[in-house]
């Protein structure tokens, strides 16, 4: 820093990079205490800028992206083209925001409020509009169902790529993940389900 | 309890029980103060049956089950069987031992000995074996890439049906889970790969 005041917009950004590595290391129980001194600002500053650990949180787990603009060109897929353009899109989302998909996942599976972020961004708001649009049968139950199969292979890897970094997954480049789990994602979404119908 | 004195096993058990609610909670973060607390014992009995904190999260995230045992049906399977008797066994395990599981998962989102252990449970010795055993090809990189397949998926249904319980896999009976999640399974076990055979 050479003795140049940081000016706010950087302040700003370094409190986001140190509350992100906090969260990473430690979840919500991060706190913000730890993310200023890491930051090295003074705690005042994050209630300055994000009012609250909560709003921190926020800031730092906010893709700033909208599921629909994400899920939009699946929608004018062609049906048997739809999971690899899902999945094509899902990757390209999440490796552009690896960091903050990792801390989500990790705060999801321990903090309620989290988890239904996780829930609505993921299966409410991008799998379940795909699915209804590619459910060879408009039934409701069905569609509740092939969205729940989506669903488990995509977190799925978002758990192994993103959080747990199992190898060849992890490294893997985009297409090589298209081309393995676009064909499960097909068979959820268009293929022919088991003839038990009822989930109990 | 009316006066009466705990017997030893019984504090022991009390320990355990307090412990899994309160690591289920805030995951490897909760401390022993708080566990004895809940459990309604002196922090020293903690010391005395479990050693540390550690060697406490290990009595509880412990299965006591060999990944061997649980392989070893499906190892005898024969290979259009082996996925849907892969699935049977993990739903077996993982039903009988949900809490475990879930603590188990939550924690390896944070904290890599346990990532470490869930990789040695679930990956390598579970799933590695039974694609070593059913892989049409014995090329060890194709190996990996269909122990990660099946690991996408199975972790996927570890997740959204053990700790963020998403409906309808949440509450569906196991053999309804096994009819719709096994032939993802066999296809990433037996199945054709995608001909770009490199995961870089």
């Amino acid at each position: 820093m050479s003795g140049r005041r940081k000016g706010p917009s950087t302040t700003r950004e370094e409190i986001l990079d140190a509350a992100r590595e906090v969260f990473a290391d430690r979840g919500v129980d991060g706190t913000t205490r730890e993310i200023a001194q890491r930051a090295g600002v003074d705690p005042a500053m994050i209630a300055h800028y994000f009012g609250s650990k909560g709003g921190l949180f926020d800031a730092v787990t906010a893709l700033r992206i909208d599921p629909a603009d994400v899920i939009a060109p699946v929608l004018e897929a062609r049906p048997e083209d739809a999971a690899r353009r899902l999945v094509a899109q899902l990757i390209t989302v999440w490796d552009a925001h690896a960091s903050v998909i990792s801390v989500m996942v990790r705060s999801a599976t321990r903090n309620k409020v989290v988890a239904g972020q996780m829930r609505a961004f993921i299966l409410e708001r991008a799998v379940r509009p795909v699915v209804t649009r590619f459910s060879p049968d408009p039934d409701p139950e069905q569609i509740e169902v092939r969205a729940a199969l989506v669903a488990s292979q995509v977190a799925g890897l978002l758990l192994t790529r993103y959080v747990l970094r199992w190898e060849p997954l992890a490294s893997a480049d985009p297409d090589w993940v298209v081309d393995h789990i676009a064909p499960t994602v097909q068979a959820y979404l268009t293929g022919p389900l088991p003839s038990r119908p009822s989930a109990s």
